[in-house]
C-alpha cells in the first residue's frame, strides 16, 4: 500500500521534478485512485529516456501551436497547461494546439488545475479516425472528449464529457474478455450494429446528433485548426482559458456560478465535479510495484 | 415579392448603413428565406428609435465583456463579430462575452462571417431558465445553442446545434396551435412528462446527457464567466475566434478540413452547412408588406 501523495511525490521526481512534472504526476496517480488505471501510471509504458521538455515560447502569445511528438505526453500536457494559465493572465484569453500527442490519459486534472488558478479552463482532444458520424455506418472520428472546469470549493464543476458510446479502453477490456457491448455502442465492417466486441470496425457517438456534432467540433478544433488530425506521431489536443478577472467592473461569476448550481441541482442535475483526489486515499500493493517497476526502469 | 439582396440592402440602411448593420439585416433576411421567420425581420419588433451602437473599445483587447442593453441585439451581435474578427486576427485569438442581449436570431451568420473572414468561429448563448438537466424535473438553464464555423467554399462547415429538445418557437407554435409536442420534449410543472404544449412548464435537453452537459457548458460561458446569467435585460452571449495564420509554419487546415469532410461524409454523415443565402433568392409579397411596415416605423 502507499498514500497517493508519496505515489506523486515520487512519480513527479522521476518526471524531472518541475511543476510540469508534478502536475502530470498527480494527473496520472489520480486516474489509478479513482478507478481508471488504463488513464493511470499505464502511461508510463510510454515514457522514453530521450523524452524531450515541451519547446519553450521565444515570447508570450495568446496562442501557440505546438508539436509535442518528441515530449512524454502527461508531461506535455501539464507543460502546455502551465503555460496557458500565464498567457491567460496576460491576454485575458489564451489558446495552445498540441499535436503529435501521444496517450496522455484524462483532461480533467488539466483543466482543474486552469480553474484553480481562477480560470475558465476548457479543453479537447481528437485521436485516430474510429467513431462514425451519427446516422453513418464507417468511423470518420476519434473518441474526442471536452472538458471544462471553473471554479473552486464546493461551487467547483467540472466536466468532462466522451462523444463516443464507449471508451477505447472499454472496447478493449470487453475484447479481451468476451463480454458485449451495450446496445449501440459499435458497427462491424460492413456497417451493420453489432455487440460483438471482437467485430467492432467503428463506435457510435454518445447521445445520437448531440454527441455527434460535438465531437465533430473537438475534431474540427484539436485535429483541424490545430493541425493533428493525420500526425501518426499523435493525436490532436487543444486548450483554451479565459481570465474572469480581465473584466472591466465584477462580472459576480462566482456568486452566478453558486447560484447555477442551485438550479441545477434543484431542478433535479446532477452538478459534475470530473473527479479529484479524496485527502489521504491510498493505492494498493499491486499499484505500488507497479509504480517501482517503472520508477527503476526510469531512473 | 422582394428579392433577398434588395430586402437586405433597405434594411441595412434603415439600421445605419454601417458594416454592422448590414451583417444583422442580412442575418436577419436570411432567416426568412431559410423559412425560420420567428428568428428573421420579427426581431425588428423590438427595435427602438433610441437604440445606441456597441460600445466602442478604447485600445484593442483579446478579450471584451460589453453590456449590450442599451443596443438593437442583432446588430450589437454583429458589430461584436466584426471587432472579434480583427482582435483575432492581432492576437490570435479572442474572445468577446456580450450580455443584456434582447433577441437577435440565428449564431450561424455570424459565426459564417468569421469563417469567411479566414477564421474559426464559435459562439454560444444562454437565456432564462427553461430547460431542465437530464434527469430532473425543472428548468434551470436556457436553450443554449452552440455554434461553429470554420473553411470556405465546398469545405465550408457550420454547426449550430441546439442543447433543448425543441425550440422556444416551435413550443410557441404547438401552443398557438394546439398541436402536441414530440414525446421526450417537455415537462409539467410537476416535473412530469407531457406532449401538452400549454402544460409545458420545462423543456428536455436534446439527446439525453450530451445534450445536457453542453447546454450546461454554454450557460457557464455566456452566464456565468460572460456575467449574462440572471440580467433581466436580456440573454449572454459569447463568441470566439482563432486564427489559424497565427500558426508557425503551415499547418495545413484548409487540407485537413477538406480530408475530414471526405472521411465523414465518406463514413455516412451528414456535413452541416448551417443555412447561408441562395443565389437568387426572393421572398414573397407578405414578407415584402412587412418589412416595409417596419421601415416606415423605422423612417
Amino acid at each position: 500500500m502507499i498514500a497517493a501523495v508519496e505515489a506523486i511525490a515520487r512519480l513527479g521526481a522521476a518526471l524531472g521534478g518541475d511543476p510540469a512534472a508534478e502536475l502530470a504526476a498527480a494527473a496520472l496517480v489520480e486516474a489509478d485512485v479513482l478507478g481508471q488505471p488504463r488513464f493511470g501510471i499505464a502511461m508510463l509504458d510510454e515514457w522514453r529516456p530521450d523524452a524531450q521538455p515541451l519547446p519553450k515560447e521565444t515570447e508570450p502569445r495568446a496562442v501557440r501551436w505546438v508539436d509535442a511528438s518528441a515530449c512524454f505526453a502527461p508531461v506535455a500536457v501539464a507543460g502546455a497547461t502551465l503555460d496557458l494559465g500565464l498567457a491567460a493572465h496576460q491576454f485575458g484569453v489564451a489558446a495552445v494546439f498540441l499535436r503529435g500527442v501521444r496517450g496522455f490519459g484524462r483532461l480533467a486534472p488539466f483543466v482543474r488545475h486552469l480553474a484553480d488558478d481562477g480560470l475558465v479552463g476548457l479543453a479537447g482532444a481528437q485521436s485516430a479516425p474510429f467513431v462514425a458520424p451519427f446516422g453513418g455506418t464507417g468511423p470518420a472520428i476519434g473518441t474526442n472528449p471536452l472538458a471544462l472546469a471553473m471554479g473552486t470549493g464546493a461551487e467547483r464543476v467540472v466536466i468532462d464529457l466522451a462523444t463516443a458510446s464507449i471508451t477505447i479502453a472499454e472496447l478493449r477490456k470487453a475484447r479481451a474478455e468476451g463480454t458485449p457491448l451495450p446496445e449501440g455502442a459499435g458497427l462491424d465492417a460492413a456497417g451493420q450494429p453489432t455487440t460483438t466486441a471482437a467485430e467492432v470496425a467503428a463506435l457510435l457517438p454518445r447521445d445520437g446528433k448531440a454527441g455527434s456534432l460535438l465531437g465533430l467540433v473537438v475534431e474540427l478544433l484539436a485535429g483541424v485548426a490545430g493541425g493533428g488530425r493525420g500526425d501518426p506521431a499523435g493525436r490532436g489536443v487543444f486548450l483554451l482559458a479565459f481570465d474572469p478577472a480581465a473584466a472591466e467592473g465584477d462580472i459576480g461569476w462566482r456568486d452566478r456560478l453558486a447560484a447555477l448550481q442551485g438550479d441545477w441541482t434543484g431542478g433535479g442535475g446532477h452538478w459534475p465535479k470530473g473527479g479529484g483526489l479524496p485527502e489521504g486515499a491510498t493505492l494498493d500493493a499491486g499499484f505500488a510495484e507497479r509504480l517501482d517497476a517503472f520508477l527503476a526502469r526510469m531512473a
